[in-house]
């Protein structure tokens, strides 16, 4: 990686979007159930969605020892971890300034993968993460299958986060008389009716947690 | 990009998931509001979201031209779009064979950007693609607008989709009759309820077209 004047993670393309808020980036990792990884295999970038969880300064990453992509990120090639997550549309009287409201985080960094024990408590994390209440309502992973499973830990170091949430669109001045509506379509991530699996046997009832489970995922 | 045995979009992991069929990956970009697109800089990836829409057999994403990674995707290096929609958590009584619900597609190749004509045809596309009905109630782009936005099209012809789509949970024979509940919960991305512009003249109603916006978008 070559010098930089700025550092790699400093927001130039629309400067006033960016945060520096580490609660803000927490907030949003912390909502967001599948991130987009990259890695270059012969020169040739691949994004892959990953089930995810933070840890307090780290992220962890769920995957397959049998996936190909995942290989070159546990050996520690160079990464970046992009997290968004879509808030509505901006919609403007002007095309040009019509937008999203979004979320969007980026975290450059090499993976480390993890093992036995590091690896059983990390899946604990990312059980509890995805279904809070989760972890103690299954049954945890066999050796067999935890050594199925590759979990990646990404340290939170060097990162970036945009965040655009007009509450009204931002039109330029001599078109606010144009006859055409403007305002802000929020989009919404909300879990619908759970379906019990048509094999469940003595019929235990949907679980509490289950009503208490966030909304607003994605 | 060294030979391979396979071609690259072969899905290795889980190929059950592996879905040829083109309607399903056009279901997927259809529906899509953003798209992760991927660049190498001095050896590293990075990641950007990016609005886009699919016409036909390509795919255009919305940039500014000031957009540092822009840059590098306008100049054709090598770039992979992963279109994700989570639909779901599946909750199995195992960890192991917990997951989700989701499609994912990968898109290799290298973009072009588009110029004059070309980009304000596909600017009128992305328009209609990210809430349909726009284009006849906004104002299009002055020239000085277009010449600060780039298009780029990204063609679709090295592609791959997988699709998990769990009607049940699939836990092993052995695990039924533990005592946890197991089934799938829904994760539905939705409209909220429009909120005009507060610097709104004249008081344009909500638009009819808003109503009749797809929903399931994300």
């Amino acid at each position: 990686v070559s010098p930089r004047e700025l550092p790699r993670t400093q927001v130039r393309r629309l400067p006033e979007k960016q945060v520096e808020d580490r609660a803000a980036l927490d907030a949003l990792l912390d909502q967001a159930l599948v991130g987009h990884l990259a890695v270059v295999t012969d020169g040739w970038p691949y994004v892959v969605p990953v089930g995810m969880a933070r840890d307090g300064d780290r992220v962890l990453c769920h995957g397959s020892t049998g996936a190909r992509l995942f290989r070159g990120l546990a050996a520690g090639e160079p990464t970046c971890l992009t997290v968004t997550i879509v808030d509505g549309l901006v919609l403007a009287r002007s095309q040009f300034e019509s937008s999203m409201n979004y979320r969007s985080a980026m975290i450059l960094g090499r993976c480390t993968e993890l093992e036995f024990r590091a690896k059983a408590a990390a899946l604990a994390v990312l059980t509890e993460h995805l279904m809070p209440g989760r972890g103690a309502d299954s049954r945890g992973p066999s050796k067999k299958e935890l050594a199925q499973t590759s979990v990646l830990e990404l340290p939170i170091e060097e990162w970036s986060l945009k965040v655009s949430a007009h509450a009204d669109p931002d039109d330029q001045d001599e078109d606010l008389d144009l006859p055409y509506w403007a305002g802000v379509l929020p989009l919404h991530h909300v879990w619908g009716e759970p379906r019990p699996s048509s094999d469940l046997r003595g019929g235990p009832p949907v679980p509490d947690y289950v009503a208490t489970w966030p909304t607003g995922r994605t």
